[in-house]
């Protein structure tokens, strides 16, 4: 029997960086050894009660398609989340998609053919690869500098990297993994950058309500590039409904919309119950977001209080989001990572960490760096920061 | 300002041939004409109450994400679903995708790199094309005739579109848009063309339990191809939960399996809610898929019988699914279904048709022919059939 072989794009995909340790965490767990999980973005705050009020209020005898672009109370619901934002949309301009994620996959389809390149700054989301993969993209890194808070070089720097296959710039703010948030002046000079040589932007704001000094700023609120624009949101961290698996695809150009919807067409619709139910919460929580980035900054805090503590790290303090990369005095984050599950416990307890290579396109960047995601209370976060010191104290002895 | 260019896939891509008639039926609904919708796979048939009830019953603070594979009572529900069927599966030969479009997405991509082809049999499910677009897959189809009610063609046709390109056979059965099932004989062949040419097989058996006589055979039951194969399954049109999106990816080729699980740990997770509610129906409706496909056999034979009558049409009796296809005695099956919306009613009522053109790559074919889905109740079909058959005689007066 001859053996069939795999597509190129299948055989060079990577699984999972952090799938490599879940089995040294399991192990780990069998032995009665608790492990505080910051290695991933799975936050532990409570999804609002109006989205599963909503579910439990769902009557309909037949589960019927949704329309392709998405349903008429969920293009409300963001289009008054962004009325909030002082953002006007129009209700045109919102295709609702099967989580960030399928927003991110249509907006790589709709601006390059396979072989065609994105600038992406890295450290990035690992995921961004599986998607390019999966459409063809070539992502193309910018390496930015832990000592720099991870924010955005030169102009120039930018530049010189763009090519006749370049289509656009992903920009993800506030930043997973870093997270950074670019500011006005940053984003001021990516903007003139995508006008200079007409390229696209893809800006992944999916964390735009967890800023903790000033106010996010929205690639939407540049209308110079209105043409250019595609803005990704999703449920998941803002309303903590990771499992909801709702979120958008905006943009003020038709021809984008028009695609968006094409490709939206090609897989029928996203799920009616979800829509329905996130179409009451969406836009309606003001005061639960309110309360969640209180949550998140009193962790980045505690956080960031405690890892300076640490001898020989090297970190910035995070503008936004719920993560931070944090640069260890050692060589091998993944090996250190491995170890604090395998060998390592403080008072019964170990801490699960993403090493931060996954986070680099470019070989041997990121060694020694770890992303922390503060997703659990903030007494917890400071246990798990003091596992991780003494832990690392352990590991600079034998290695 | 410099206008941005949407990729070629993006502009290529064709917007849903049948939207286009969307419009001219809004347009008749407010002219009061009612319109019996037999042009598209949106069944009237009640989604199973265990469904509704696992819904209501979802208790979860923070509703988090699933692992990427799927949730292990989904994965349980499948392989029992299969079992009944007398098909061993092992849970790890199941990955659990966002309805059966995102399994055959992943299909595509595990098995063929951008430019590389797949062979498809026209008519076929015009949603192929905008998956193929996503990842840059060409399908290569090969024509059926309408008179032969779209069986297979001899292997020698089939193999002599085979190119050093050719990576998959994609095989819809029973099949959306013609109602055909393939014979053992006829699967026979494709599984002996996928050896000699060692071809990958992607069968989309959605419409698996819709079968009216004998039994629908699976290409899971080809043991000589089993690293070959990919099953697509869907709870949809099954458990008419169209609005659900749950599907499932299926091989015994754990290196297919691993791609969908690398590519499904990009989108994270399939809905959470979707899933705990899908693992309590599939396999466990046998009384109710029992019913439904006795009333879709019964809706067939309506449909069947009241075509007949019309002068000039040729078709088969369906074998399976919900649909046939009608070549009809005129020339343009897209400016009739038009006409029916826009100039034509018979006791204030119209009918909406699929044209068939959308379904065939090759330009030109299926011109004339039109696509029913006996998706309504017995005695809507056979008015709308009938309403089928006046429009007809007045188009044809003229037209």
């Amino acid at each position: 029997m001859k053996t069939v072989k795999l597509s190129k794009r299948a055989t060079n995909m990577q699984a999972s960086p952090i799938r490599k340790l879940y089995d040294a965490a399991n192990e780990a767990k069998e032995r009665g050894t608790h492990i505080y999980h910051v290695n991933i973005g799975q936050p532990d705050i409570k999804t609002p009660k109006s989205f599963v009020k909503a579910l439990k209020e769902f009557e309909q005898d037949v589960i019927e398609y949704a329309p392709s672009h998405g349903m008429k109370e969920c293009h409300e619901a963001y289009q008054r989340y962004y009325q909030n934002k002082n953002i006007k949309l129009k209700q045109s301009e919102i295709v609702i998609t099967t989580g960030g994620s399928e927003a991110i996959v249509f907006a790589l389809a709709a601006v390059t053919d396979p072989g065609d390149e994105v600038l992406v700054f890295e450290p990035f989301y690992t995921n961004y690869n599986g998607f390019a993969s999966m459409v063809g993209t070539k992502l193309r890194p910018i390496t930015l500098n832990i000592n720099d808070g991870f924010h955005l070089p030169d102009s120039s720097e930018i530049e010189s990297k763009i090519s006749q296959k370049t289509k656009a710039i992903l920009l993800c703010n506030p930043n997973n993994p870093t997270g950074t948030v670019y500011t006005k002046k940053e984003l001021d000079a990516v903007v003139k950058i995508a006008e200079k040589y007409n390229l696209f932007l893809i800006a992944d704001e999916v964390y735009s309500d967890f800023v903790f000094s000033g106010k996010h700023k929205s690639l939407l609120q540049y209308p110079q590039v209105e043409d250019k624009v595609i803005v990704i949101d999703s449920v998941s961290k803002k309303y903590s409904s990771c499992g909801v698996r709702i979120g958008a695809f905006i943009s003020r150009n038709q021809d984008l919309i028009a695609t968006a919807i094409k490709l939206g067409q090609a897989r029928l619709s996203v799920a009616t119950i979800e829509q329905r139910a996130a179409a009451k919460m969406i836009g309606k929580q003001e005061n639960y977001l309110k309360k969640t980035v209180a949550e998140y900054q009193k962790r980045r805090d505690v956080v960031f209080e405690e890892l300076q503590k640490i001898k020989g790290v090297t970190l910035s303090k995070p503008e936004g989001a719920f993560y931070n990369i944090v640069g260890l005095p050692i060589k091998d984050a993944e090996h250190f990572a491995k170890w604090l599950l395998e060998e390592f416990s403080y008072q019964g307890a170990t801490v699960m960490v993403a090493p931060a290579e996954g986070f680099y396109a470019t070989k041997g960047k990121g060694k020694n760096e770890i992303r922390i995601a503060y997703v659990l209370k903030s007494s917890d976060m400071r246990k798990a920061m003091k596992i991780l010191e003494k832990g690392l104290e352990e590991y600079q002895k034998n290695n």
